[in-house]
């Protein structure tokens, strides 16, 4: 536990837990778009993309917060990491928002809807958990629970993979799923790194 | 050189040196994986979970130890980096045993003995430095030869890929090959993180 | 704005920025490998691998240097990660000219061409960018502009991946291009992330 000896500015946590409230919108939104018909997609994508930029500008407010403070709750490259890998999430989440209409396979196996749950849970405990920063408390809970929701998207990912190699599938429409169940996994990592540089923090902390 | 003021728990160090011993044990066990029938298949994939579950619970130990530990060796963050960089090896072994029973490639590349001897030399050599930690000597040559077996690896695994894409594979047989030989690749990749994590500790000693 | 104490050696500015200057003779190396007939391909890759070593040996000098002084110009492991990123951005160029040649496409699509446009600015601005390292002035112009060339490089490998998938592809075919334009990315991605290092310690020093 270190001695604090000048009053922190916590405006940046407030900034760090904005970031992640526009998680829960971008999974949302990722799992709006998966599930919609070619009709509505395009207009979920703009809504998408809205959503990714609400998400940079409070990224960038939080670096420009980062260099114009002179006392940081945290070591600053620690804050800077977080807010980078939670702008990460709403990158990936988009990245696989564009992939389903991108690569456009004919359908998607059952599996992408665990897949969306587990983002979509993601999102919740993170933003759940980013308000604990200002006491520190419940976070391992946090991260516990996030790592167990990882394995469950990983799981399913897996048994994707080996339906996609069973025989069952055209190696173009398997290119193209495996496209869209990799850009969701991804997701889903850069939701798992997020709470590896929280624990980080927290280490440094404790 | 810095300069010690406090007697350090060297204890760590000895966690570090225990995952290391694991990971000789898990790339002899993804050796036995990938060469084995798939009669026996099953039970060596059941013992790499195992190895797994084992090493992931020195890496935790290493954590709890650091959280707990008043001066550490090294830079507290420099010791969760490599913990976790060693971590990374073994569930980057335990993916490419997976990975083989997944995608069931026909019939695997010559290539793929190389990459298996290398990831078994890496896990050697890696095992045998880290207790050098004590005294931090001898570590050049460590990283120095994990970088001329990454080469090694390379090279066979781009043989293969222009084997790959040569006209002699179907697309499906080409993919299910490629996930074996990524994945291993992968592996190997880890092991070279794992020395410049080795390397940043050493350049702040130095 | 930290005070500063002692003098600071520069020297590893300077060799910052011969590294620099080396990736510009990379990128346009990777522009010549590229458009090249299959007969001069092979001097080229020569070339590159050349442009290669001598990029590394610059990258060894500085980490050498890094070593032995004493009062570096920003923190020891910003540099070192800068001098890792900057290595990284021509290993990534000549996996991308290698890529060409192992995987062999019949054709690559117009697309390519901006790529290597990208790439060959990305080199520039970061050549450029680096000696203002001495004054730390002018370098935000710098990494807002290689995000915009990033931007540019992202949405023309996104154009070429939906062609891809549109079905005027073999899947032999499709694997090919795939592999050279994820290659010319990964390199883009490089030179962002050698940005996002000289951010990193533009941060630390305002």
């Amino acid at each position: 536990m270190r001695l604090r000896l000048t009053p922190r500015d916590t405006t940046i946590i407030d900034l760090l837990v904005q970031a992640g409230n526009a998680l829960v919108e971008g999974a949302d939104l990722l799992h709006a778009v998966m599930t919609a018909g070619d009709a509505d997609r395009a207009d979920l994508l703009v809504k998408m993309r809205d959503a990714e930029h609400a998400c940079d500008d409070i990224v960038h407010a939080t670096m420009r917060k980062l260099n114009s403070t002179f006392v940081t709750p945290f070591d600053r490259e620690d804050i800077y990491s977080l807010a980078s890998a939670l702008d990460d999430c709403m990158d990936n989440m988009e990245a696989a928002a564009d992939m389903v209409v991108l690569a456009n396979p004919a359908r998607l196996p059952d599996g992408v809807q665990t897949q969306l749950r587990v983002l979509q849970e993601q999102a919740k405990v993170t933003a759940e958990a980013l308000p604990r920063l200002h006491t520190m408390k419940g976070l391992e809970e946090y991260w516990v629970e996030i790592n167990r929701l990882e394995n469950d998207g990983d799981e399913v990912w897996r048994d994707m993979l080996a339906e996609l190699y069973s025989g069952a599938y055209e190696p173009l429409e398997l290119l193209k799923v495996r496209e869209v169940i990799d850009a969701l996994e991804d997701a889903a990592d850069a939701f798992e790194s997020v709470s590896h540089h929280v624990e980080t923090i927290a280490v440094k902390e404790s």
